[in-house]
Parts: C-alpha cells; structure tokens; sequence
C-alpha cells in the first residue's frame, strides 16, 4: 500500500519504528504532572491495534517536548485557585499541549512552513511523510477533547465550558486555525492575526486553569492574553535574531512573507513592545490564594521570553 | 502573504469568495434537522472575524451535503429511543457529519487520494489550496467537539460519553485516523481497516443517537458496525463498477493499491458480504418504542447502498 508520495522519508520511519519497539512511553520522562497526564492521552492513542507507523508519530510528535509552556501556565493558575479537581485540571493541560502539537505538525507542513526540523530534529513529515503528519496531527486534535472528557468525570460540570474555551481558542473563527488561515489573506491585522494564531491558546490556558479549579475564567483571559502577546513578539524578535537551542531555521517570517512585530516596528521597536506585553501581563494577575507563588512564575516565564 | 503554493487555484477562491457574499448559510437547503444543526455549527465557525477564505472553504465542506448518512442514522435510533434530549440529538447529528466532512476534506489531498473532485465538483483543496484545506478539516473536527459542548447544555450528564465516542470512532487507535493511516502500512487486515475507516463512524452514529435518548449506547453497536460495513463493502463495489451521480473517479483503490471488499475476494463474493452484512444489521435492531418506524428506515438505507 503506502500511498504516501514521500517514500524517501522510510528509513527514517523505520528507525523511529524500532525506537517504539524500545522506548515505550511510559518510559519518557514523566517526572511532572504535565508529562504524565501527556503519557496516559498519548498511550490511549497508540494502544495495541494502532498501526505502527502512526502510533510512532504520535510520539514523535509529543516526545520529547518543548517548553511545555500552556500546560505549565494551565496548572499554575489551576494551584494558585486551589486545584480543587486535579484530574480535570491535568486533562486540560494535556488537552491544550495535544493541541498546540498537533498545529507544530500541521504548520510544518509543506503547504505551511514546510519546515525539515522542529526541535532540532526532522519534523514529523520529514520523518513520516505528509499523509501520516496530516493524520497525526488530526488524532491529536480528536485526542485532546477525548482526554478532556476522560479526565473531567470526576467534575462533570466543567467539561462542557473547558470544551467550550479550547475549542474556541483552538479552532475558528478565533483560534489557531483561523490565524494560520489569515497568512493566505492579502490584508491582515497584526493585532488580530497574533491573538488568534498564539494569544488564544495562552487565553486558554489561563481561563481553563481557572475553570478546573472553579474559578471565574473570565478574570483571568486578560493574563492569558498578554503572556501571549508577550510570547508572539519573543518568537518574532528570536526568528530575526536567533536563540540558543531553537531548533529551527531563522529568517522565516522574512522568507515567507509573514507578518511580524519586527517586520512591522523594526526590531527595537518590537523589544519595547515586548516589555509592554509583559508588564500587562504583571499587572494582571487576579487576586487568589497562592498569588504570591503565581506572580513569582510568571516573572520567571516572561523573563525567559526575552 | 499567500504562503500557499497551489497559486493555480485563487481565480477559484475568488468564485467562492464571492459565492460566500451573495448567499447566507441560513440560506442553503435547510430543511431537516440535521442540515439546520450544520448551519447553526458552520455559522459559528465562519462567524465575523473569520479570515474569509477559511469561512468560504469552510461552508463549502459542508454545504450542499452528500447523503448525511451518520447524522440521519443517529436521528433515526434518537427518535425510536423517545429523542428525550432533542438539542444534544441535534448536536450529536451536526458533530458526525462534522467530522465527517473533516475527514473528506483530509483524504481528498495530494498526500492520499490526490482528488480533483468530490462530489461532482473540485474537491476543498483544488478549489482552495492545500494549506486551506488542512485549516479546514483541522476547523472542523474542532468545530465538532464544540457543537456537541454547545448542545449538551440541556443534558450536561451525556456530553462526556458522547464525546468518548465521537472522539474514539473518529481518532486513533481505532477511529477513521487509524483506518486511513492503515493505507501506509505493508501488512493491512481488511476488516479492521474496515472498521476503523468507516464502519466506527456508524457505530458511533448509532450509539450516539442512543446516548442522547438516555437509552444504553451498547445495545446499538453492533447495529452501525453492521450498516458501517455494509456501507464500506457498497462503496468498494461504486469504485469497481460506479454508479449514477458518483460524482468521484472510478477505480482509485486499485489505482492507490488500497485494500478493498471487490479486491480480495472479487465482484460476486463482495456482493455477497454486502448483502450479510446487511442481514446482520437488519437482525440486531434493538427492543426500542419506535422500533417499527426505524426497520423501515434502516431497510431503506442499505436498499440505497446496492
């Protein structure tokens, strides 16, 4: 069979084939409880009866990982509310990372970015070839909401609303979806390309921290929004500049015509606007009882922005 | 920006486009359930500040419909189980054919059947480029989840099994994820591909329509895997022979050395287990109120697949 064009990608698949065969995922580094509610969902999706090769990309595509920084901020707003149902709360930031991989394999698609590394290593197509990085990133999708619901039994109140601010954030008309779809427009808004291709997943992240820990979401979207925009300029200051361990290639905004706070304001100007977005994000943490603890993690996030 | 590489397909985009300005959704064929469900769910999804290509795309995945077979099976079991939660009926119905549609979309790309038509006429990614076509499906199975949160608010307790079985007959390691990506595979058994491509969908039509009645989902499994079947072996026999209004090529699965019914055991026996397969499910209708009214309707559906 193999209908996948991309038959010079076998022998690597081969070798992260026999990687499966060696390394299971439970023996991946699940030392936090982001990785291990990560373990369980990607276990779930590649039990026995998963062809191979696509249980091999699944991995692939969720081990190891990067910053893990929507999961992160997800339970830290969660601890600081009270985390009153973990299980839900570990659900929602494996849901938020599954998501978030599984727009890293699409955008590197060759329709996208057609990127040949991600993490300093073959993105998924370069590894598995298209069809199966098309459908890797599809089961992740499905994933997620499949773990939301598994994990939100012991809270059956919040699935619906966690539901609700994930998809949002992650589809259309104002999620991840959306903001890559605005780069085959002729006349886009910065503002609003930035928020829904990364500011919406922060927003979610901070408001279904809240929401599991049975908070007000909306008290917390503004935090969520700004760490976001905060992150977004990062990126764009580090696509033109270059950082320590990025893992992919520079100039890319540049190269395909993306817009950019550099592109746009220049690189000085964006690194003031980064700091903007960063005391915004400061002056936005809500009143709630581990403040103190939250405040001091997000400084420690946004400094590692810069 | 454009960083599509299809440029051949933007005089397309733009028919579209403007197809999109002149008629509504509200405005297509609406009279069911299930299409007004639909046009509730891809409003949403193309609500304003939707990028418009994306918004056009989207209604074109959907709008104007195959046969909605899922949707109309999951209403069908819904009513004869007393439908006591019509709304998340309604969703359950729309999340189906929403992802459903999804999976269309995906399977009609370069990377696996390379399409140029579904339907009759250009398949998402000829009309839109691929990289909208990949933003739409992703919109979509997205899109699902969201309808089925949205719809679940009258019956909250139903909305974490439907999900589970939405997401398990749609992703991996079972769902229509893993039956296409069964087609990279050396070593393919034909019934779990199968299953997993198609027949899950059905039996999570099924179920689902059970589900929202508050009637026992397991009752109605072997139901929609039996229909499901059915439904695959037809459409392996539509691809050998064709048939009026087919609105696709002929042949692909030869032509893609994909697994088929017609392939492994020849025209005759395939007609064969088509028509077992559809005494299977017309011997495992469950004790229902409205059992009467939906043999009817389910001996009407499999006189439509031969």
């Amino acid at each position: 069979m193999k209908t996948s064009p991309n038959g010079g990608a076998r022998p690597l698949v081969r070798a992260h084939l026999s990687l499966a065969r060696t390394q299971t995922p439970a023996q991946a580094p699940a030392t936090s409880r982001v990785e291990r509610a990560l373990t369980d969902a990607v276990e779930r999706m590649t039990a026995t009866g998963c062809p191979p090769t696509l249980a091999a990309a699944l991995r692939y595509s969720v081990f190891p990982g990067g910053s893990r920084l929507r999961p992160t901020l997800c339970l830290a707003v969660a601890r600081a509310c009270g985390d009153i149902h973990p299980t839900a709360t570990d659900a929602a930031a494996a849901a938020l990372e599954l998501l978030h991989c599984a727009s890293l394999v699409h955008d590197d698609l060759p329709a996208f970015d057609d990127s040949p590394l991600r993490r300093g290593r073959p993105s998924v197509h370069a590894a598995f070839g298209e069809a199966i990085a098309v459908l890797s990133g599809d089961a992740l999708l499905i994933g997620a909401f499949e773990a939301l619901a598994l994990g939100a039994d012991a809270a059956p109140g919040v699935l619906a609303p966690l539901t609700r601010v994930l998809a949002r954030a992650a589809g259309s008309p104002f999620g991840m979806c959306s903001g890559q779809a605005w780069e085959s427009e002729d006349d886009v808004d910065l503002a609003r390309y930035h928020r829904a291709k990364t500011a919406s997943m922060f927003e979610a992240a901070t408001m279904a921290g809240a929401l599991s820990a049975g908070a007000n979401p909306e008290a917390w979207r503004e935090l969520g929004r700004a760490i976001g925009e905060a992150y977004q300029v990062a990126d764009d200051i580090r696509d033109r500049v270059g950082a320590a361990g990025l893992g992919k290639p520079l100039g890319r905004d540049e190269a395909k015509d993306r817009p950019s706070a550099v592109r746009a304001f220049g690189l000085e100007d964006a690194r003031r606007l980064l700091g903007q977005h960063a005391a915004r994000a400061a002056a936005s943490i809500p009143d709630c009882a581990g403040r103190e603890e939250l405040v001091e993690r997000i400084a420690q996030m946004l400094r590692a922005f810069s």
